[in-house]
C-alpha cells in the first residue's frame, strides 16, 4: 500500500494514538487503512461414502487436488461462502451437515474453514477454475498431489474421524515453517 | 474507495473477467481490490462459575457490557487474537477450552468467533477501551444493557448449554433487520 484509497495521497507507516501496531496512515486525511487475516471457506463433499475433490484450473497449485475453498466475500455467511464456492468449482449443490475444521495460517493472514456437506442430488461437473473434479474413494486419495497444507490436514481428520463416525469440530494452525510431516 | 491505494489513480467499479462481482479496479494499473469479510475473536471469561464482562469505554456502544472482543490482526491465530482482546480489555489471562460460537453477521461484513477460557489466576482489571471489568453472577447478567447482538446470543447459548455441561460449537448468524426478541 503506497496511497490513500480514500483521497489518493501518500500512506505511511506508523503507530496510530492509542494503538499498538504499525499501520499504513494517510499523511493527508488521516485515515487509518487497516489489514485484516482473510476467511477461506469450503466443504468436504460427500457423495456415496466418497469425497468430491477439485483438480485446480488457476495457480497457485495449478492441476493439484483441493477441496472446494474460497475466499469468502462481503455480505455472505460462511456457510454461504462455502456452499458457493462448492458451486462454482464442483458444479455440485450441497446440503451442509455442520462445521468441521477451522485452520488457521497466520504467515498468509489466513483462516480456512471447512464444512461437512453431502451432495444433494450426487450431480457435479467442473467449474471455471477446476481442470475436473471426480469422487475419490476414501482409500484412493491423490494425497502426493494435493494443493494445500490445509487440505491435506482436514482430509486427515476426516479419515480418522470416520473411523469412530464421531465428527468434533477441529481447531488447529499451520505455521511457516511446516513441521516434518509425520 | 475512490483510488488505487498501490498506484494513487482513481479506481471504478466493475466486474473483472472472469469474475462475477463488482470489484474496485485501478483505471490506471489494473489492480483489483478486494474486500471481504473481518473476524471479531474473542472469549467467554470464566472465574469461579462467574463470567467476566467489559463495560464499553469506545464506541460503537460507550458504556454497554460486552464479552472481550475485537478485530483479528493480521499474523495471528483466532485463538492468539481471542486471548489477546481479553488481555487487552480485561487484563485478564485466559486458558482458552475450546471454540464456542461463530456467528455470521453478513450486514456488516463480520464473523464473530468467540472461545470459552478460563482466567489463569482470577486476575483482571480495566484496559484502556474498558471503563470498568466485572465478574457476573449467571443469574445477574446485565441482559438490558449488552453491547451486541452477536454477545447476547453467545451468552444465551452458553446458559443454556450450562444446564447440561455439554458445551457445542455453534455456527450461527444474526441478520438484518433483527427478527424480534423472544
Amino acid at each position: 500500500m503506497k496511497y490513500c484509497s480514500t483521497c489518493g495521497h501518500p500512506v505511511e507507516q506508523k503507530i496510530p494514538q492509542g494503538d499498538n501496531r504499525h499501520r499504513y496512515v494517510c499523511l493527508s486525511c488521516d485515515t487509518i487503512h487497516y489489514q485484516n487475516p482473510r476467511i477461506v471457506a469450503g466443504t468436504v463433499p460427500i457423495w456415496d461414502g466418497r469425497i468430491l475433490l477439485c483438480r485446480r484450473a488457476i495457480e497457485p497449485r495449478y492441476g493439484y487436488w483441493t477441496l472446494p475453498a474460497g475466499f469468502m466475500e462481503n455480505a455472505e455467511t460462511t456457510i454461504e461462502a462455502a456452499a458457493r464456492e462448492t458451486r462454482e468449482e464442483a458444479l455440485a449443490e450441497v446440503n451442509i451437515e455442520g462445521l468441521y475444521s477451522i485452520i488457521d495460517v497466520p504467515h498468509i493472514n489466513q483462516v480456512h474453514m471447512f464444512y461437512r456437506a453431502t451432495l444433494t442430488d450426487g450431480q457435479f461437473g467442473a467449474g471455471d477454475e477446476s481442470l475436473e473434479t471426480q469422487l475419490f474413494d476414501l482409500n484412493d486419495i491423490p494425497w502426493d498431489e494435493l494443493s494445500f497444507p490445509t487440505v491435506r490436514k482436514t482430509l486427515e481428520l476426516y479419515l480418522e474421524d470416520l473411523k469412530s463416525e464421531a465428527f468434533q469440530v477441529h481447531v488447529t494452525d499451520i505455521r511457516y515453517p511446516m513441521p516434518a510431516r509425520k
